[in-house]
């Protein structure tokens, strides 16, 4: 693999070889196997331009468990500082000897820009509203893992999907895996070009499907939080209450407590979000491994 | 142990027993003997919500030292710009993989906090004014190795015990562990509900302690200083020269020179106060150990 | 060696010597070598005071390739923000247990200032107007593996050289190195006491140099972009025209792309920019060796 720009890049075989090496670190994660050596005297470039909690710390500790070293880098005291152009940073990044760039940035196209500046591999941690590649994927490890397949599930994208680049990567992967998409949001939130089915009727959509996935409103990108959306949209225990008996809520978080979902819902029995964050260093794991040795 | 939120849930034996593998690590450190493997495969997340020097680089020390991996977090550059909240974000490190978390937070209470968040261990980093519990157990390192023993020395705690963490924490432990205090300050400084005896009158004090031991004035934490405080409180040579002959004076720092320390002081030969930094790193590794490494 | 404040302390046995030794460690990280063990328990303390992307990033990187701990210091979340004097800190981070530090301040003087205050050795990574040594021993290994030697070739340092610490650090070490230098800028940007010939003419020059050397305007130091200064010093596709066959361009980064150099010149194939940055690394690792792992 020559990096990850856009989970579109990759077919269903290679999405699904990552799927399941994934689930396989995830149990050597889990049995706390000694860590290993894939990625000895490698060095990962974590280069985020914006924040990031869960995205950093796992792309930190799945090069770490690797055995890779990790490149420290804060915009804030770095020679951008300086005025140096984001081309002449990344070169610099590159000749210091980073194997790879993991890179989140507020713009979209940034990580496609930086992969044409030098011949090192990029992984997309986030680029604007466009794609979370990452992101797609341990979303789809998580659902395999629960469900055993992907393949014929049905899952419901809701809210601010227009400003979500999350949504963006799951319209890309979840089809190619098989699963069956419905957007659901106010209809000024919806995607102008899909040829998935829309709607704005929540309601309608709850007793149908296997995975309700809600986005986080973007009010950095635009999205605006009403109280109208939260009652026509959130999802609350009444809500939840629809849904088929072994139907999961899943959201990339952070989540907006009382906004796209309640309380009760976040912490619940059918909330798969903890398992989504803890999928996240084994797939990256799987992103990594996948990228810098080649199989 | 399950954590360490208050050096108070230590009884003396584990206390003890603390201080003599603190003891065991610094000689390891001082003999320059190759680092171990305690903690390989751990991942300690280091979440400082406070600025600070010592405890920060002391703790990420200790964790490599024993073969951990250390989860870096800053609150500027993490998803808490993104209005997550602090219950979210400790979910989500937690689900990320942290094996424990080292919590430094202005407010008081919110380790304990943490810990009823997750099944994480929580070490308490200092927690506003409440308590700094690793500070007293190096602080208790200090004396025992440099006087052989604690029970029967004689402490007196001199400053703005009101605004101070550490005090709390050495309140706790001291007597626990046989050490003798008295608490020395302004009477609007001193706390309310001790069972030690209180003064203001240092000068009476001086020729009868084995260890003095000063605080900063914490400014941040609604601490003044005067020049009244300074004259009847703060320790310069005249003071130190009252002092017994084989008394100590110690200091958590950062020290404000010049307040409740003079240079002279601070630099001479009575002064603990970089032994207690040294002590630092083993202390912290005895307390990683005993809660990632179950006897 | 007892730490390198000033690359004017080496002589040429030593400057040489580690010349050779940083082109061993180039050859070993262009081999994909597995990374050695050097200073395994040794723990360096990168203390950045001001802003820096490659030579941050270029001492952390060689550190762990050397085995060693990187100790994390930002300034903005340190005791500092508390009103710890640097002093203070320099201690505290010597007795956490730094074996070596790394510092970089925007205040001439203040890495010997540092190693006058404790025991440990430092590395000055560039202070104020001052010196930047490491820069100028990665340009030394960049020259001798383009050109298989430095005695006898002509050099000339061209721009804000009143502002550069690497143009300080380099007219100290090529001489010692047998390359004969010539300083070329505005009259009022030549220093005031040197021995090797200045001039204004940089048209004069060009014929006759083996390696153009380049520096960045300091505008955070002082120095001003001027279009004079762009039209009558700055290297264009013109200008790089009249070098030598075989001569080279060379610039310490960051680039001010369209005023020193242009970008044609930048990108072009006399320039070893990206070389000099991929020489950061072993060169780091040459000195941190030299000091921490005596011969």
């Amino acid at each position: 693999m020559k990096g990850l720009i856009s989970i579109g890049s990759l077919g269903r075989d290679d999405l699904e070889a990552l799927v399941r090496r994934s689930i396989e670190f995830r149990s050597r994660l889990d049995g706390h196997e000694p860590d290993g050596n894939e990625l000895a005297g490698r060095a990962v470039a974590n280069l985020f331009f914006e924040p990031s909690t869960r995205t950093r710390l796992s792309f930190h500790l799945a090069a770490r468990r690797l055995g890779a070293i990790v490149l420290p880098y804060d915009p804030a005291t770095s020679s951008s500082a300086k005025g140096e152009s984001l081309r002449d940073t990344i070169l610099t990044v590159a000749a210091v000897g980073a194997d790879v760039m993991v890179v989140r940035h507020s713009r979209n196209g940034v990580p496609e820009e930086i992969a044409g500046w030098s011949d090192r591999p990029v992984v997309n941690a986030g680029d604007g509203t466009n794609e979370h590649p990452t992101q797609a994927l341990l979303d789809a490890v998580t659902i395999k893992k629960r469900f055993g397949r992907l393949d014929g599930l049905r899952m419901a994208i809701v809210g601010d999907i227009a400003h979500s680049r999350v949504a963006n990567s799951l319209m890309k992967a979840m089809p190619t895996l098989g699963v069956d998409l419905t957007l659901v949001g106010p209809s000024n939130w919806l995607p102008a070009d899909t040829t998935a089915p829309t709607t704005d009727a929540i309601d309608d959509v709850l007793a149908g499907v296997d995975v309700l996935y809600l986005l986080r409103v973007q009010t950095e990108r635009g999205g605006e939080i009403t109280e109208r959306f939260v009652s026509e949209f959130g999802i609350d225990r009444s809500r939840a209450g629809r849904l088929r008996g072994e139907a999961v809520v899943m959201h990339p978080g952070p989540i907006n407590r009382g906004v796209e979902i309640s309380e009760e819902v976040a912490d619940g029995p059918r909330s798969l979000i903890l398992e989504q964050v803890a999928n996240g260093v084994p797939s990256r794991m799987a992103v990594l491994e996948a990228i810098l040795v080649p199989g």
